[in-house]
């Protein structure tokens, strides 16, 4: 089947599919902070009626946390389950925004328009890329293209506390053969990738706590023990002068790239130099002797995501705080198991306590890295569908950002994932200003079009 | 003199001094935080109001920073200045006190009713005792006690920015024969004190900078450098195994203890055990091998006030941020350099810098310990004084917070201090639900009036 007829029609459209996404990015749809439980369940409802719109049997499925939305149109052939997230990231710090994260806008900028909203990318942008492929298809052929399952996520930034059981919970409605997941980028400047490695993601809060109350710094301060210094000492102890992780057994189940792995990503068209350039940096902080992409694909890590103790603010406290905590997140690679790190997460953490002190851990989230097997046909189909709408070969690449859901898709429903996206590395995305260029909002509804058509 | 017909009309006018205090504390007059300016002036007029009703003649003085206050009266023999603040500290975390802040009540405890309310002890309960010493001077004699000068502050806690250059621009309008400062406590359960060693303070903000933005853990983990570690692994290298600060030079200037001074304290009522339990400590955090007291009074230490970086917020944010920062601050004793020990602290921080990462510094303070000389006949009078209303001698002791103030009055105005306060080891001063013991307050104006009659 050719998809030119549907191409043109993305193109004439893009006006009102703009409109449409506007529409979605306007909704502060934060997952992660209970004050926006509402704007997402509103992102939810504005979905629903979008597939309905396009013909798609919906509706707004409530969980726990977020709801989850689910439409299905019938047809011949095999079923593609199609997923995104509806739900963003927090905007702080709000005030490096150049614009009020929540009011899309196109701008113009010397690598072309972009579309510049917190979601742009990450994952709204993406998700309304396949629905805009669908509409065109519609439009031109008066049907939806085959048989599809959409699933839509509200809780993809907060830990996904309910995706496992719902995907339990609905093995019957979310039935297909094959999963598309578009929640990741392009290689470098515009080259298409499919990810076929996905680092896994253990995330942990500490909270170090010594005194019941805060203490004046003058008067108990060289007596008392004080939780901000214990919890840096803690931090600091995480990493060895090589910049290996101290967890104990932490490499155990990483495995080194194989070698022709590691040919295909040299010839990839990235630049280490641009990467880490674009954000201002220059020299690999990783572990030493280990390439960029390997420190980003590949390796294993361990970060402090956020650290907060004591007083902060304007001026000066002489306090010592009761407690300070901090968030930490490993990511994974290979057979490394969540569990077994988090446990002896804790008990190093344990271990290093003074007298007199406690810590209290959190958990958020816990999922091992996963890996595709790229053999199955689809692959290379899609490979030359991207390629044809890109100009140049879609490669198989690593993602070092977490996408727990290619796993649970695995487990739970059976499904084998391609994760395709259109994302850059510069949109900023879980960052202040993020963006999604126009261009690859236009081509990443055209990439799906000739990826349906290659597979129907 | 006798002072027994001032100590009656105390006595007999506490209610109406306690709402006079009351009126005080619920101004907000939180001096480091600049949207609480307003507050900061209006508690100088109120006690500017307050003087002029006494009979003092009275003004408020205008900084670049929050007021000053003077007040003045004549009268034969020697002129003593009072020293107070009028400002205090923040009130985070605000969901830990019991009541509003600034809503002052009397509660009752079982040891006894308490003023509960910010700034209660720290100091406007302190300084108030000596205008209500003042007050019932003038009642029962008709004048007021002598030739008195008071001076109230409002940045005392907040690094006192103006401090300096006023007293340097008012000497004539300050000039004294001796200090009195109200800012101190007692020693244990409530033996009276005179503080002679004041443990000076340094405070220093530090940012570290990485990258140019927030960036997403995922995308850029293990190989971006990330601010958050690099400032842990720098505040864990700021003291060695033993307690002891590895900041270059640090311990020039610290002398230890002398025998007799270590023989008084011994004889205080003072239980380390009792003084770190209150807060629920066990264990002396502080260098190995120093008594508890040492640790507090006579040793210099380095302390985290506080520290931010990331998302420490509801959920988590998988973010690797561009900049963390810490508040550190340095108790000095003996004759430790602020300003030598400030470059060799920066010196030690941008040498522990990795590629690509930035250090920028903002001083919070530097003032030098400060030790009185106990000759002067005013020092044995008063403690004379102190130990006829509190049944037990009062004692020479150590201060482990930094009132700088009284360095001031010596470098600046020449004036001998002695520092006398009634607060309690529990009154929670920078903490949620700070307190003043009812019996401090009216124990502390009675043994102004005592000190007043022994020095007139």
């Amino acid at each position: 089947m050719t998809a030119d007829a549907v191409l043109e029609r993305i193109d004439r459209d893009l006006p009102a599919s703009l409109d449409r996404l506007f529409a979605l990015l306007r909704i502060p749809s934060i997952s992660t902070d209970p004050a926006h439980a509402a704007d997402c369940r509103a992102a939810a409802d504005w979905l629903v009626a979008e597939l309905r719109d396009l013909g798609f049997e919906a509706a707004r499925h409530d969980t726990p946390g977020h709801p989850m939305v689910v439409g299905t149109t019938g047809g011949e052939g095999a079923r593609l389950l199609f997923y995104g997230h509806y739900d963003v990231q927090p905007v702080d710090p709000l005030d490096l925004w150049a614009r009020p994260p929540f009011d899309p806008a196109l701008e113009e900028t010397p690598r072309g328009p972009v579309i510049r909203a917190r979601g742009a990318a990450d994952d709204k942008g993406q998700l309304m890329t396949f629905l805009e492929a669908c509409r065109a298809w519609k439009a031109v052929h008066g049907t939806l293209p085959g048989p599809i399952t959409v699933f839509f996520e509200g809780e993809e930034e907060s830990g996904s506390p309910s995706l496992i059981p719902f995907l339990q919970a609905n093995r019957d409605l979310l039935r297909a053969d094959g999963a598309l997941i578009c929640d990741t980028g392009l290689v470098g400047d515009g080259a298409p990738a499919i990810v076929t490695m996905l680092r896994g993601l253990l995330g942990e809060e500490v909270t170090i706590r010594a005194a019941s109350r805060d203490l004046h710094s003058g008067m108990y301060g060289g007596a008392a023990a004080n939780p901000a210094r214990i919890l840096a000492r803690i931090i600091a102890g995480l990493h060895d002068a090589s910049g290996r992780v101290t967890v104990p057994g932490f490499y155990e189940g990483v495995e080194e790239l194989p070698q022709a792995i590691r040919d295909q990503w040299q010839g990839l068209p990235f630049d280490p130099d641009d990467f880490l350039g674009e954000v201002g940096l220059s020299v690999p902080a990783g572990e030493a002797g280990r390439s960029v992409l390997e420190m980003i694909w590949s390796r294993p890590t361990c970060e402090v995501n956020g650290i907060a103790g004591g007083y902060a603010g304007a001026g000066f406290k002489t306090v010592l705080a009761a407690e300070a905590r901090a968030k930490i997140s490993f990511r994974l690679v290979g057979d490394q198991d969540p569990l077994k790190i988090r446990a002896a997460f804790r008990a190093q953490v344990r271990a290093a306590l003074p007298a007199d002190c406690t810590a209290e851990f959190a958990p958020h989230g816990a999922s091992p890295a996963c890996r595709m097997d790229t053999a199955h046909p689809a692959f290379e189909a899609a490979r030359a569908a991207l390629g044809a709408e890109w100009g140049t070969p879609a490669a198989y690449v690593g993602c070092g950002g977490s996408i727990p859901v290619a796993g649970y898709m695995k487990d739970i429903l059976g499904l084998q994932s391609m994760l395709i996206g259109f994302g850059r590395d510069d949109d900023r995305i879980h960052s202040p200003n993020e963006k999604y260029d126009l261009e690859c909002f236009r081509k990443g509804a055209r990439s799906w079009a000739r990826i349906l058509a290659a597979l129907r």
